[in-house]
This record gives structure tokens, sequence and C-alpha cells, in this order.
């Protein structure tokens, strides 16, 4: 018994993940938040991310309330179900795409996740095969460098160009791109830069990734937060040029973030991915129901299923962990009623909102000497400011100048190091416009007090 | 471009995984439904799973479905949260544990999860070190040996002891821990066989492994579901003997799985776990708001924390994909109401038909000669029963008996080899009290029909 209480317990921590990781989003709003004056009497505005459910402009419409009401009182809706999500949801997803898309998706195309995010993950997780390398766009959302290098393959960068209102640069794309590039991503509605691709630049994109034989992963999370003056377009109307992956979810539109409820969308009118194994793993990754079938032949496949290979079952193997989780069955099931019944009126209002968020933003700005913002915000919840750290007497970057502001304002903005561009800023202005207002004012007399003399 | 036709796509699916895996339950499962003759017009018997929600008897509470009324209706609840879980609804956790227990939880001993799932591979990612080894009972819930051994990571099963009420082999338990074991798994009350610990055994479980250095993870998913003789006890109660880990979740005794929202919590008075480090990585592992403050002072340690190791920062690198999703915020929101105002009348009816159904199974096996029951369930979902192929003319397996069952009864159980136990069978009884008698009753119509002449 004495040597029992002296001896080490057999347990430890697993340290696995050795390389150095980019700071990420929430690392760099969490460290913010903490850097606050507690004994500042006034709000905190938060301009540093993209979640303005708390503000009750900004309430989801009472449709969606009712939807997850009526999926409750169902009783439908308890059960565990497919990972890759209920039919009656995926179908009302895909209806949802199809308003805008020249050809037809099926309920087939659609997997259901966790959030956007989860997307993200699971078709990072199809592609990066060792060795692969994948283009991104700078500035961009930092989870898909952070998922990429954590898995070991090499994100390439391709800059978003200010000056042509954040298009992409097509000939860096060009440039980046070898043999062993699998996919290039765009987030149009654009985060972090506010920016809405043309119809004539989707098509060009389409063209370039068609030339080099890539796939295009459009993440429109955004999707139909446009405000500006460049109509709304979705990548997939380019399916038929190169396939597409449209990510989505209801956490933007709808205004319910927390509510955990994505998707990932084959558009492939051509069956390219069918036939190049990316259709058929996606719904591995997503669908135990088959996934399921194939880890019983693989034991017994002389009795059960002589035509499944084995390579199927191995890319089965790698999603278990990614798909344990589909979202809540109770959420999925309030899915069809929120994509078919919310009113044009909701839609209108929070746009209305947006548009005039943006224009405070971007005339308020106009006031504050140090930063300055090439292109008012078209669409998504943000804009990109360049800072201009040489007219302050004490502040030598976009990090310190946050930090500061956190401190001495209380406004949370973003430093672009977080999204890839050093000494910029990204503003979210989807906020009540009154602590918009509020926000920008104290930046100004931020900038006023640190301004060389 | 007539290179470009031919030219071959950039992307293909990549295959990590080479190991061998498991059948997984859900494999089975789909694979016996696969095998239902879909001209029976007789409704399929579904004894295969632990998900009663799709039966009137077992509707969740009224105060369930109010819960998420109000917390939808509350509008606070549509945000991102952070990923350990909301205060209020840890706090409810650690309150609802605090009633079985001699000593006090607090919120900051609770991670919520996706449901119990997430839980364990939380836990499991956690203390899974290269060369480690996880002690995991036979017959067991699949997923604990399927994740261990996807990670690559040994698994040594243990088993539990039909002739003494499935209590735990613990001299084996002995025999199998050397240094590098890290914990120990139960599941109580017992899935899949229906059993229940009393006092004194989990008291000799805490002691042995208390003597081994290792701790007790308690799998508590069917937390008082039971239904015998036998009193519902925690193997937190013994927190202050070793260290332990329980994982819960809504799913069972509120009937409501497909809501995903689960718990870990860290039951460890002495406060070993913290000391060991396995506290704050688990604390890590789920709060990207340290996580995060982590990686930022990770790139300028002088500046925000030079306190911070780079050893905490690998730990939560690790978890990051893991982590990367939090349960539904709504569902967090409605979890207090649901822990706290659940009346006991609910309770008392779920278990009151749980114990009629375990009444009804157990004496309609016996009507069976080819199953064998040892030991009439007290807990839990389920039964394990004993197959004797040799009194069948025609089938040679517990695998060969499911299949034909399907097939020919449209009746789903559970073959015993996914569990662990070749040649038992696994039988859900909660399911509706009418479908069980017709299940059973199919299932002696097909012994009869095989039976050796």
């Amino acid at each position: 018994m004495e040597n029992e209480s002296t001896k080490k317990w057999g347990f430890q921590v697993h340290q696995r993940f050795k390389t150095e990781s980019a700071i990420t989003l929430r690392a760099a709003l969490t460290s913010l938040t903490e850097n606050i004056d507690q004994n500042d009497s006034r709000p905190t505005i938060p301009l540093g991310h993209g979640d303005p459910s708390v503000f009750p402009s900004f309430r989801t419409a009472n449709v969606v309330e009712d939807a997850i009401i009526d999926a409750v009182r169902s009783t439908k809706f308890n059960c565990y179900v497919p990972f890759f999500g209920i039919l009656p949801a995926r179908r009302a997803v895909a209806d949802y795409l199809n308003r805008d898309l020249p050809y037809t998706l099926s309920p087939d195309d659609v997997y259901l996740t966790l959030g956007c995010k989860q997307a993200i993950t699971v078709i990072l997780s199809v592609l990066l095969r060792p060795g692969a390398n994948i283009l991104l766009p700078r500035p961009g959302w930092p989870y898909y460098e952070t998922f990429t290098r954590q898995n070991n393959v090499e994100a390439r960068l391709f800059d978003l160009l200010p000056e042509k209102g954040w298009e992409v640069d097509l000939d860096a794309v060009e440039a980046l791109a070898d043999k062993n590039t699998v996919a290039m991503v765009i987030i149009n509605p654009g985060n972090p830069c506010g920016n809405v691709f043309t119809y004539q630049h989707l098509q060009k994109i389409a063209e370039t990734a068609r030339k080099l034989r890539i796939m295009v992963i459009s993440d429109e999370v955004y999707d139909h937060l446009t405000f500006g003056n460049t109509p709304y377009v979705r990548m997939g109307v380019f399916g038929s040029t190169v396939p597409v992956i449209t990510l989505g979810s209801i956490s933007k539109r709808w205004i319910v973030p927390g509510w955990r409820l994505g998707w990932l969308v084959t558009c492939d009118p051509n069956g390219i991915l069918q036939k190049s194994g990316v259709g058929f793993s996606l719904h591995l990754a997503l669908n135990l129901s088959i996934d399921d079938i194939c880890h019983v032949c693989c034991r017994n496949p002389e009795i059960y299923a002589p035509n499944f290979t084995c390579q199927v079952v191995d890319s089965i193997k790698e999603y278990i962990n990614i798909t344990s989780n589909p979202a809540a069955t109770l959420i999925q099931g309030a899915v069809p009623q929120i994509l078919e019944k919310t009113e044009e009126a909701f839609y209108s209002k929070i746009i209305d909102i947006l548009r005039v968020a943006a224009d405070i933003c971007y005339n308020r700005i106009k006031e504050i000497p140090c930063i300055y913002c090439l292109n008012k915000p078209e669409g998504s919840m943000f804009v990109m400011v360049k800072l201009n750290p040489s007219l302050l007497e004490d502040i030598n970057d976009d990090m310190e100048f946050c930090l500061k502001l956190a401190k001495e304002e209380s406004v949370i903005v973003l430093p672009g190091i977080v999204v890839g561009m050093n000494n910029w800023l990204r503003i979210t202005f989807a906020v009540e416009p009154s602590a918009l207002e509020d926000g920008l004012g104290r930046i100004k007399a931020f900038y006023y007090r640190h301004a060389k003399k």
C-alpha cells in the first residue's frame, strides 16, 4: 500500500501534432476579448465575427422558429438517422439550389453536415491525399488552411486582388497549380472581403479550373446575402464546365449559426466526380448505410458482396471519425419548412439592414485617416480595410492595433493577419446599426489619440 | 482543346487507412435490413438497435418538447457558443450527477458533446498515445474498439462473465494491464448485456483500477434505466478511490438520440486528472476559448502569455478536428429544463414499460430451444442470449441466423459477433410491447422451421 500511493498513474496526455499551426480566427477573437478592460463601463462592440443572431434586428424569421416547433411536436425527429441526412431535408436543399441553377440537382447530390464547417472537413478529407496540394484564397477563411496543414498537405495561396474588387488572381492560380493540385477554393459572397463575384468572373474561374483539371470548392455560406450592384450567381451554374462542390448552411441567411446545419452538394451534371470516385467516396464518407455494408462485406467478401473492392472500404475507414455525428435530427426535420416557407419579406429586411450597415461602415471609415476601404462591400457581413501604421505614433501592426483598440475602446475587430493579410483589418458590419455607429466612433477617437502629431 | 478533354482530372480519392476494421454495429444492422424480403407484407420488427423513439409508448416527455420550444422562442440559443458548452447546461449536468454522488461536481467538470459518441471520441483521443493500451469489455459497444484500432492503439479485451451476471472478470483485468495501460472502460447499465453492476462490484472495479494506476471510463448512457433488483449506482461514487470519467447523454433516458447531446464529466474529487494534465487537456480539447489563446500565445509567447508551454499547445492541436463542432446551441439551451423539470411520472412510465418488455422477452425466449438467456435483464434496453446452432439444420452461426431471420421473418436482431461474442445474439426489448410479442413469435416460428428433425 505504501508503494501504491507514490506510484505514477498510467495515463498521460497524448501529444500527436507537432506542426506549427496558423492563428485561428477564434483564437484571435478570444485573445482580443480577454484584452478588454473590465473597468470600461461601455458595452463591448463586437465587430470581429459573423454572428449577428444576438441583436434584435437580426432575429431569425418566425417561420424558422415555427419549423422547429412543428418538428418537435411531430415527434418524428427524435430518432437516429443516416449520417448523410434525412431525405426530405436533402430534397429541400436540392430544390433550394435548383432555383439558381440551369440543371436539376437530386437529393442524392446533397449531404447534410454539422454546419458548413463539417462540409469543409469532409471535402478536404476526401481530397487531401499525401503529396496533393490545394489552392486557397488569400485573404480567406483560416479553417481551410489550418485543416489542410494539420493534415500535412500543402496549401498554396492565390491572391484576391483588392484593386480589382477582390477578384481571383487567375494568373497566380495557373502558376501555382501542378499535377498534384486537386482543387481551388472560392468563397462567394466573400469572407473576409465582402465582395461578390460577377457571372463573367465565375465563368473565367470555371474555365481556368477546367484547363488545370481541378475542381472548384465554392463556399457559399453567405449565399444571397448581397446588397450591391452585382447579382448573386452560384458557382454551380458552371458545373458543366468544371465539377463544383457547393458548401452552404442555414447559419448566415437565416441567422442561426449555433444550430449546426450545413450541406455539401455535388454540382456536376456531367458526372465527373462519380467517375473519378470522388462522388462515391463522398457518399461513403457521410453514409454509413453503404459504408457499413462494406465493412461486413470486407470480412466475408465471398458471401456478401464480391464486387465491393478494398479501395472502397479503405476510403470509408478514413471518414468514420469525421462522420460519426450527423446534424441533430430535430433541426434536419425543420429544414424543409425553413427553406421553402421563409417569406421574401424576411430576406429583404435582412438585406436592407445589411445595406444600411455597409453604408454606415463605408462612410465612417472615410473619417478615420489610418484605415482605408478600397471597395464598398456588396455581400456577406464583412469589409476588409487597409491599415496604415505609419500614421500612428505607437502602433506597429494590425495585431497591436486590435489589441490596443480592445483594451482602450472595448471594440473588437479582427487583425488581417488572421485571414492572411498583414496590416489589414476585417470589420463586421452585421451588428445593430446603433452599435456599429458607436463602434466606429470609438475607432475614430482611438485613431486621434494615437495619431502622429 | 483536344488534349484537354482526354486529360485526367487532378483529383482522386485519398485512401489513408489500411488497417483492418471491426464490423460496426450500424454495418451489421444495415446489412440485415438490406436482407429483408421486400415482398413480406408484415412490418419489420427492429430488435437490433437501441432507439425506441419511433414507438408511441416511448414518446419523450412533454417537458422535453416544451424545453425546446422555450429555447427557440427565447431567441437566446441561435448563436455560436464555446465548444465545451454553455454554462447553464453544464451546471445542469453537474447538478444532475450530483444527486447520485457523495461529493459535488462543478460545471467546470462538465463538457458537453455531440451525443455520448463524441464524448468517447474525445476521451480516447486524449488518452491514446502511441504505445498505450486500453482495457475494453467483451461483449461491449463496438465503437470503443473501432476507434482505438483506427488510431493504431492496442485494445485489450477483458470478459464480462455471463455466469456471474456479466460482472467484470477482474482477474483478467489485472492480467491484461501493464505500465502502458491508460484506462479500463465499463458500460453500466450494460450494453449489450442488460446487467447492472452492484455497489460492491463497482467498488472492486475501483480498487482494481487504483492498484493498476489506471482511470475508469464509465459509460452511463443508459443511466437510471434500471428495473430489476440491483439499485443503480454511478461509478463516480468511487471517484475518491480512482479517477472516473463519466460519459452520458439525453439520448436514452429521455429517448431523443437524434438530438446529439451528451456529456463527458471528470469525477475526480482528488484532482488527479488535473495534476496529470488530463483534466487540463480535456478542457483544452473542448474549449477553444482557452485553446485559441494558446495559439496566439504560441506565436508571440513573450508578449501574450509566457507561462503557456508548447506542450499545452501541442495537445490542443490534436483535438481541433474532433472538436470543431459543438452540440446545437438550441438543444444546449433546452438542457437545464430537461434535466431539472422532467416529472418522475415520465421516468416511471418508461421504466414500467421496459420492465414489462424485459419480462416478455425473457419468457418468450424460454419457448425457443435454440436460444438461451442466462440472466434476466435488469437495465438498459438489451439482453444477450446464447445461440445453439447445433439444434439447427442449416444455420451455422449467429451471423447466418440473423441474416436468414431478417430474410424470412423481417425481424432484425444483432449478431453477437458484432459486440464481440460469437454465437450469441443481442435482442433489444425497447420496442412497443405488441411488436416485441410479434417479433419473438416470429423467431419461434423461424426456429421450428429450421430445427433439426
